[in-house]
């Protein structure tokens, strides 16, 4: 097939995603979701929005240096500044692309740009020709194009084709659009503008109504050739086009899209986990490919269809986008090569020293709980071996609560060799162990969101802490683990605040 | 307009949606949220498959007694003995539907029933002529119809016309189509039906390739007149197509469908909490219509853009649908009066008893939070006023837990004026004071699934447990509220105990 038929994937997790309120991601975080991403295979990777803030082109200059294979874009507004800012970031890349974007609908010209539609166009060759005189890959976005006027969208696109663009986004911003519009609406751009030529035009969709992946598709159908997707659909208000679903809808469905994308499909349940963990978006069960249930008969006439014969109830397989059911329990008399081999089979292939550290969490857990499953191993490694340096560790925590107790904590923690220990009361036994944590490390954080869930059932069921913590101005995500939920709770304040510490400390080194 | 432009609303979030995994409703759960979707002002309310079981049975009974408005549909197979029982529970609603099954595609009808055309045809037929002679309302459902024969396909909705049904639903039922095939592939079957004449033609999508909802308004331009849907669009594997979503783009989109709903709008939001809260089924943030994000605004650009005119980026209002967002913030000073204008405000019109037992709730809560807002005021109301009775009640907790220490809880529950109390040890400290309640009451309880989240933000947040508690061969959902988590666990434990011990004294009373 030719390449008229290569659908290309431009991931927006890490700008438009990035931007889902409360979501806030260190640059370690970003550099690891943009490898899975690159494992994963898709085609363009949207690093972040430079010019926004020091740390977001920190992050977008670091993805730019280390991560092979995508072509790394970066956002920016129409203006010289900040597409200078952009490829300053960028230009590390193998193949950068800078990203500019502005308003061509009235109502965003009128009411937040105050400006006509000739200044506008005007302003759309500026950004363009001065990003093509820096980088050879431009993409212009026409922000809320789907509520533009056709004959003045037509005329800024033709103009900024012949500026250079090489892709030209068409985006429905505030997810008004539904499929049979939108399909028609990319389809009359691209009979409009006679230049449009080799000019690959792209589709942005917003999930407002539920329908940015059927919007985005129905935009293929159009003739678009570039989807812009986030990983389990995170992003603005009610996200974008979900990136599992747009894959997943062009394999099931080839015979009717007829379209080629080029990805790792075992690579999908991964990358939705390792988003999922580091943003803190939890995934609704009944998330479509990714979700808990996605994969899963309850009533009994689809138990019995499927046992018959799988295609009755199911149109994919949970093998093919990496959700493996083993029914290979290890428990506390497991080796090392059992683990190891289990961590493999997971897609984990860990150096030694990770393995050790890895095993050790393993046996530790092993003692309290029968079986270990490969849930309880895959947040086993997230916990241990992806964890940022333990400036500050707990070795010990008493905690004393109750119905007319004042809950009262004593914690001990490890720094460099040493032990410290401190008391503290709260409102709950919670807040009286970051309080104890507090008095010791100096560093004062506040609870901003808490979530906790059974990473696996039962009773002796292993319990993970999300938690988002704000010291001074940012905010970083905790995650702790243990069977007792006290005890994984302050663990998850204390990886926060090691994370911090960990960036205090790159901070000064610069 | 005429009524060829009114699109009915079926939901089935007592039926499919119940089936998601890992959910199951007792009675007074399934009349709470029946009660609801009368409120919110559904047209078809499915509630339930009344011969899958006894407490299916039950559910569906009470619902057609004692919910008036919307058509109670109860589902069946199609044999005899399906229909008689499903008819023996809905017969007693003011308006009764019975809705009988078969599938029609070859994969199913070899596979699955391993039965020919022909004899399927004849059950149908003969089905549809039973349920007519017990109900004047009879709906069919060609199962698989998106994957069947097309002309096979319009001899059985030819057929089941012709024997009585007055609603023929072609459901996508493996989530596999998308909504240009959909849309044409409901209305060839409308061409090819001579005798369709008033026949309301229905659509049931699933969310397998996240495109139910948009399928779903496809098959409304292809002439189908009632949509089948679950609120937060929960169901088997990925799900239905969700109720809010298709309420929503009926009305943002009016001008592009032209159809005609009757909903109570601002009823949406407080239909999909409950129902999330009752099934224990989290909504992701990036949720549309309902998530936490919705409506929220991140980057500074969007901000800017909706501070100067809410249209540039927001095509409905959180108003509409019941979202409200709350200045006013009540604390322990608050009087009654405040408090009672609040609910009312927020749609809960209390009796003197039930705020009797709100506000002394309150006044609780108060004492240990300073600000109690909107979100802890539902959280409270749900946990206080709708509860079943409490035969066990939570007087005193005692914790000690920590690195070394052997959890151990203490507990006193009051039963019948009496305090009874024991102690117990565990993996963790909730699984101590579980075995310390088990000790008193004798119910063993075990936790299938548990999960905590912040109803509001701080370390002094009220936590929210949600367990799954499995005693004998039912599973109970309980619900605990407190700004210790601890006791929140153990008062969630609690409540499911109650509503087992509850239920039983029922069945000992029939």
């Amino acid at each position: 097939m030719g390449e008229k038929n290569r659908i290309y994937l431009f991931d927006t997790t890490l700008r438009d995603g990035e931007q889902s309120p409360g979501v806030s991601l260190n640059v370690d975080e970003k550099l690891e979701i943009a490898q899975q991403l690159a494992r994963l295979g898709v085609d363009i990777i949207e690093a972040g929005f430079p010019i926004a803030s020091p740390g977001d082109f920190q992050a977008v200059k670091t993805i730019a240096q280390k991560v092979k294979g995508p072509v790394i874009a970066g956002l920016c507004r129409a203006s010289r500044n900040d597409i200078h800012g952009c490829w300053e970031a960028i230009k590390y890349a193998e193949r950068p692309r800078i990203h500019t974007f502005l308003a061509t609908s009235d109502i965003h010209l009128k009411h937040k740009l105050q400006t006509s539609r000739e200044d506008a166009l005007q302003q759309a060759i500026d950004a363009v020709t001065y990003a093509r005189s820096l980088c050879p890959d431009v993409e212009f976005s026409a922000e809320d194009a789907s509520r533009s006027d056709l004959d003045y969208l037509a005329q800024v696109v033709e103009a900024v084709i012949n500026a250079g663009a090489k892709v030209v986004n068409l985006p429905d911003t505030t997810g008004y659009a539904v499929p049979e519009d939108y399909g028609q609406f990319i389809r009359s751009i691209i009979e409009r503008v006679p230049n449009i030529g080799d000019t690959i035009i792209s589709v942005h969709c917003h999930d407002d109504l539920g329908m940015a992946v059927a919007n985005s598709l129905a935009g293929v159908l159009g003739g678009a050739r570039q989807i812009e997707c986030a990983v389990n659909g995170i992003g603005e208000r009610a996200g974008n086009a979900s990136l599992e679903e747009i894959i997943m809808a062009l394999y099931t469905r080839k015979s009717f899209y007829n379209k080629e994308i080029e990805v790792n499909y075992q690579e999908i349940y991964r990358t939705s986990r390792l988003v999922s963990s580091l943003t803190g978006m939890v995934i609704q069960p009944n998330k479509a490919i990714v979700g808990a249930n996605a994969f899963l008969h309850e009533s009994g006439i689809h138990q019995d269809g499927v046992l018959k014969e799988r295609s009755t109830y199911e149109i994919m397989s949970p093998e093919l986008v990496g959700v493996f059911k083993s029914n290979l329990v290890l428990g506390k008399h497991s080796g090392r090569h059992a683990f190891k081999e289990r961590l493999l089979a997971l897609g984990y292939d860990l150096d030694d020293t990770e393995l050790a550290k890895a095993f050790a969490g393993f046996k530790e857990i092993a003692d309290k709980k029968r079986e270990i499953n490969d849930d309880d191993l895959e947040a086993l490694v997230k916990d241990r071996v992806k964890a940022v340096p333990e400036r500050f560790s707990l070795e010990y925590l008493h905690i004393s609560c109750g119905t007319g107790v004042i809950p009262t904590a004593t914690v001990k923690l490890g720094i460099e060799g040493k032990v410290f220990q401190a008391v503290s009361t709260g409102d709950g036994p919670v807040e009286a162990a970051c309080h104890a944590v507090d008095r010791i490390t100096d560093i004062y954080g506040k609870m901003i969101d808490y979530k906790l869930h059974a990473v696996t059932s039962g009773k002796d069921a292993l319990g993970e802490v999300l938690s988002r913590i704000q010291i001074e101005d940012n905010v970083y995500n905790g995650r702790g683990l243990s069977t007792d939920i006290l005890e994984a709770s302050v663990k998850s304040y204390i990886n926060a605040i090691n994370k911090y510490y960990y960036e205090i400390s790159l901070r000064d080194q610069d």
